[in-house]
């Protein structure tokens, strides 16, 4: 059977000045994938009637499939709905669910509806409608020449509501795309060079179905197999087999057999044990504790944290000695170890992350430069306290070190440290 | 002058398949643009000889410039580097000074040099190599019939210090770009929809060479102007002009004459008062915190925060008392008023944000349906408490809190509330 696939072209001027990250359409390449659609190539192009009418053209000569988000919006700069209403040759026409729709919506929330939302209502008598349940511009699915084009808004939220609902289920269904699978390992610890050296032999085996990729990501290292089968038992089996021996090879920097943050990771592993655990952050600025509760449900097991950002916080909340911090300083192993010390009598936990670093730009020093943290892993019998150095911007020092405290904490309860 | 044309390329199976979100791209177009290049194309292709070839193809029919970025690393999958060889007609030769620096660098870790980190310092023998002071991969500059093809690592610390240190100049300086500025008013408190109604004649009068953009991000609205002139300081002249007129049309719901994040706007009127400001954070789970940390300076006006996500943390670090929590609930204007009071007392700070909410997808109720969420400000004379209500899911429910109660405390010193 042959491959599925798809092109993404997303519309307007905000992701060609780089004001707006796109982050539409690494969450539809997701969703596709795992149906075994394979987006073959993304393509954002700025509000211009002649910019998506070339790329419509272009796009269509090669896939299967083209999603189109962005331009629907009740503005005049959005003019996708025109553009394609033109290019498929129809003319606008009132939907009625829709039109009621939106009024209600203004309605609830005490607003009136402004004809420019009532214009959201106008769809080309050429399309299928998709119902947009959580926003106002409807999503619009066109068939021509054997290839499917669906618009939808460039609102996260209601694009990922579509396609949950009605863009991907009705995809399945017309075109049933064969296997295409992946699966993932999240390792630290070692370089991707050093890596690639070990799986020489095993790259070399791969059959030509499976493709081995890797992907570096803060302080980890994701090795991703894809396999692209015949059909989606088989690639499964042959998957399987290889991802085997690559755990086999990796077992020693394994961090998790799947693609998952670091911060499910610590999930899984405080709920396996029942405990619970809190954070005394400084140079993190709490990205620790809002990366564990990102996720739903994280309250069974995280309490809370300090975020000691001045020496008087982590003096008078936590308990750090003012002779520790004047002796040592803030970034230093005594003073990490001491913020473990209170963060678990302030907090009650089982386990403590604690971090004290210097994040840059500025604020190092010849005996301490930018990229210098502490990070400290402890419960009530133990401390362990180890250096890191960071050797990348502010931005991405707190993120490598948010992983790396959780990761060490990970190797702590499993007492590998 | 004519405007002067860039395509990103970015390459790499991760893109496709949406496990890397593309940040580059967009710091890319902001560099680009900020020196009069308009990026009019994005496009993203898997590790494929052909869909490399193809893009090379396509893109430099219609643009000047070609930045394509990935596929540089030192594993097998990472093939930029040969298809361009091939491409442009050239050779790998060795590059010296670029064999030197990695030998530098694994020698400065302790590491030794593999055979596939030298094989970084082979180039193809018609490109001028653009050092990477960051990294093991070169950058690569290609010229060929009056287009300009730069190919640099997908790492976005290697490439970002690449485009700045190298890349950026010499476009410039190759191809002299015309005036392209932009202006961004940053606002909140009113739909999309309602505000361009209000600029209904504003938008209608507008010269042809300016154009207005509406981008909605987090419970903000961004509204840019544009304008692409013969000449720079004919472009600021007229942007200037119209852009006096948005301000004056939308002063009530303005929050910032810049596109800014709310954490700047909060340093902003920090260091303008000289006061200090903490947080008190539970459903937010440290995200207020480590938004505002994340710029460097933040030290001397954030001391803390408290992130108080179980019950038992708000009132044992913050003194919440139990009957609050019993008679209203964590979620409830009495428990966020009493976590501020407590947080200026623990935190010892000018100002105080509280948040309490749901964020979902579980923990609502028929009273308290998912979504609610508490925020208040404080400061040592007056506590204002504000009930919200989100709509979406739980990671926009979240970004959607932390900036509403930097723009609560914002009205709050400006006595608006």
């Amino acid at each position: 059977m042959e491959k599925v696939t798809a092109t993404i072209i997303t519309i307007g001027d905000e992701l060609l000045i780089g004001q707006t990250i796109d982050t539409n359409s690494a969450w539809m390449a997701q969703h596709l994938n795992a149906v075994g659609i394979w987006v073959q190539r993304r393509v954002a192009v700025g509000d211009s009637v002649e910019a998506i009418v070339q790329a419509l053209n272009e796009e269509s000569q090669t896939t299967n499939i083209i999603l189109i988000t962005g331009g629907l919006g009740p503005t005049a700069d959005d003019i996708t709905k025109p553009t394609l209403c033109k290019y498929f040759g129809g003319r606008l026409v009132e939907h009625q669910p829709t039109k009621e729709r939106i009024t209600a919506l203004f309605a609830s929330r005490g607003l009136p509806t402004l004809d420019r939302n009532m214009a959201q209502a106008m769809v080309p008598d050429v399309c299928t409608v998709i119902d947009n349940m959580r926003g106002t511009a409807p999503g619009m699915w066109f068939d021509k020449d054997g290839k499917v084009f669906v618009s939808m808004p460039g609102v996260p939220f209601e694009m990922k509501g579509m396609m949950e609902d009605s863009v991907i289920p009705k995809l399945v269904e017309r075109f049933n795309p064969p296997g295409l699978l992946h699966q993932t390992l999240l390792t630290a610890g070692m370089g991707e060079s050093f890596v690639a050296e070990r799986l020489v032999d095993f790259e070399a085996g791969l059959p030509g179905t499976i493709k081995l990729a890797y992907l570096p990501s803060f302080g980890l290292l994701k090795l991703r197999l894809t396999a692209n089968g015949k059909n989606r038992e088989e690639a499964k089996r042959d998957l399987d087999l290889q991802f085997e021996q690559l755990k086999a090879l990796l077992e020693d920097i394994t961090v998790a057999e799947e693609d998952i943050p670091m911060s499910e990771v610590i999930a899984k592993l405080m709920l396996a044990r029942g405990t619970t655990v809190g954070t005394a952050e400084s140079c993190t600025g709490g990205g620790i504790a809002a990366a564990i509760t990102s996720l739903s449900g994280s309250s069974t097991y995280f309490k809370g944290g300090i975020v000691s950002y001045a020496n008087e916080i982590k003096q008078n909340v936590l308990g750090v000695k003012e002779e520790t911090l004047a002796q040592f300083g803030a970034v230093s192993e005594e003073t990490v170890r001491e913020m473990v010390a209170g963060a678990l009598k302030v907090l009650n936990t089982d386990y403590i992350m604690a971090v004290s670093g210097i994040m840059g730009p500025n604020g190092g020093s010849e005996d301490k430069p930018v990229g210098t943290v502490w990070i400290a892993s402890g419960d009530k019998n133990r401390i362990v306290a180890v250096k890191h150095h960071m050797r990348y911007d502010r931005k991405r020092n707190i993120a490598l070190t948010i992983n790396a405290a959780m990761n060490q904490l990970k190797k702590f309860i499993e007492g590998k440290i």
